[in-house]
């Protein structure tokens, strides 16, 4: 059973319980636009349902909700910047600010950032770039579930790679992927469904191939991109690697086992090497290399080329990078944002505890099967 | 049958087969050194066995052997560079040289190349930054080989990714890889045995799955890495469509099916939308987020932690991108470079038609099975 509460329910109620737990509102409101275009742009796993995560893990006292976040280290094009322990829904998009501002004083700019917390989806960030006529890139380190090629530990997190790039007349092109054969929240649907998993996609904790959606549990792994070697795992494996190094090693934040886990009843390491989650932040400037126009007119032919191009049998059309998410969003802000009922059930008790109204009637929630 | 001959002896031989279609002195250097990298590293689809097939490129008219290679646009942090047809081999390493430049100057540095050729290995361009204690990025578009998730027409090359970043008492981390399943060298050594392919590598011109190696010949395609949308393909054709849009789109190169293609008996698109193929280089400077000997400590941590992690059953050990590579380059460098009997052949057409020495004797080649 799932219930529909429009975008604006939605935003209301997150802003208000970011403030309840001592956010600034300008803060608030930054966290909630992030966290929400996860559930515009349909990546279920990354919005509202994690609300009652970073809640916990406040309580747990590992999210400063009044963080001050400085850069520590700068160049003309680079910088560090120290989240503080801040929500990373609003650390990752001041880093992202910077970045900007760098690109438009000399070109591109780029910033690695330590002592943060999980920042949503990564294209919430690096789509900022694209109204400034700039390529956006935002990469980030993740609680650890994916085994290197040929181990049985989980030394990476599904560390995505975003990269945003504006078109002319279509819509710009927006790239935000796991550097696993799959996310985990596509592992999480089957999950709720009882479903089996394609092979390739996870391994037991022996490394033996599994088809098991709870393998996670027992101890087992999400695999880097390419599933095994022979299907080039050892690529999405280098992938992931160079998004722990980027974001955490050149930071100062902790990377491979050490990163602290989102779920706040594990704990964390007790030795760091270094401080919270780590992310990276790169603008460059479109001018930086070619007049806007020229870009654009060969941006909107590239995309024109693949949209068209011939599909294989039974496939109506060759998409581009952001085309579901960018179709999803304009459904779900005119439709509304379904909630599945572990999820509006975690709503209704943050509404009570924190007394704040999800401001649900029956008018504006549609109950479907 | 193979021919094994040492490095310096394939080095004097292209540098002299080089100079002989017009290169300088310095240039026949360079290009040598970029193209039997490929050798030392074991990449052997890249290097001397393309030698003719640069030199068919350059009796076609496609290499300019004496290029006016030059910056037409630029920033403190980024720079386009014109190639002027010259060699990949040539071209690259002086793109590369700028974006380290800038990256002295302002932290990082960004090059998009057009007008250029295939350029070798990536890594050749990217393992440059690491002396200077900076991490190093090369990209290239190529030929178009690679079908888009749902499609059946050829729209992008096997375009690379390297990165390479510097370690302290660790080897460097050095990842290149094509952002396909499998590489078109691994293809090649398919076809010289007749062996089947992996699913998940090619597929038939109608898009179906393959297994014949041979299937490119007959109108089939390479796939992006993951092999099919369950897993994950459409994050491998985005990888590949990046490299693209950065090498090309942002440097006013050809770019998807557009590419003109590496072997000198395709004829090249009537009407292009820009000039020759593109690279993109990126240099950034260690120093200009922290430390180097901070970064290098922990680099060194990481590196450590990955290759001492527990292993699958049957397997030694979990390797660091680049470890295959220098090891090979460790036993060829002393043991000399195999050559199967075609290449071998070729170097002997190319030796007597430049009246270039190969200067084999008895006491250099080692004859094996």
């Amino acid at each position: 059973m799932e219930t529909t509460l429009s975008y604006e329910q939605l935003a209301d109620f997150t802003k208000n319980i970011f403030q309840k737990i001592g956010c600034s509102e300008e803060d608030a409101a930054t966290a909630t636009r992030v966290l929400l275009m996860a559930d515009l742009r349909g990546i279920d796993s990354h919005g509202i349902a994690r609300l009652s995560g970073y809640i916990r893990l406040w309580e747990g006292g590992r999210i400063n909700v009044t963080p001050n976040i400085k850069i520590i280290h700068e160049t003309p094009s680079t910088a560090v910047v120290d989240g503080d322990s801040g929500l990373g829904l609003v650390v990752a998009p001041k880093a992202m600010a910077i970045a900007i501002e760098k690109a438009q004083q000399v070109g591109t700019g780029w910033v690695s950032v330590q002592h943060s917390n999980h920042f949503g989806i990564a294209a919430a960030h690096g789509m900022m770039a694209l109204e400034k006529n700039m390529i956006g890139i935002a990469l980030t380190n993740a609680s650890p579930l994916v085994a290197p090629t040929f181990s049985t530990e989980r030394l990476l997190g599904t560390n995505p790679i975003c990269v945003c790039i504006p078109a002319g007349k279509q819509p710009p092109f927006v790239a935000d992927m796991a550097t696993t054969t799959a996310a985990n929240g596509k592992l999480e649907i089957l999950q709720r469904k009882n479903l089996k998993a394609p092979e390739g996609w996870i391994q037991d904790k022996e490394g033996n191939v599994s088809t098991n959606p709870h393998e996670l549990r027992a101890g087992g792994s999400l695999l880097p991109l390419g599933g095994d070697k022979d299907h080039g795992s050892h690529k999405g494996y280098a992938l992931g690697a160079i998004v722990d190094i980027l974001s955490a090693v050149l930071s100062g934040a902790n990377y491979a086992a050490w990163v602290p886990p989102f779920v706040s009843f594990l704990p964390v390491a007790a030795e760091l090497p270094g401080k919270g989650i780590g992310h990276f932040f790169g603008a460059m400037r479109i001018d930086a290399f070619r007049p806007v126009d020229d870009f654009k007119k060969h941006m909107d032919q590239w995309i024109h080329r693949f949209r068209t191009a011939a599909t294989v049998a039974g496939q109506e059309k060759v998409l581009i990078p952001g085309d579901p998410e960018r179709e999803m969003e304009v459904e779900r802000r005119s439709k509304g944002i379904p909630l599945l009922k572990p999820v509006f059930e975690d709503l209704e008790y943050l509404a009570e505890r924190f007394e704040v109204s999800l401001n649900v009637n029956q008018a504006n929630v549609q109950r479907q099967v």
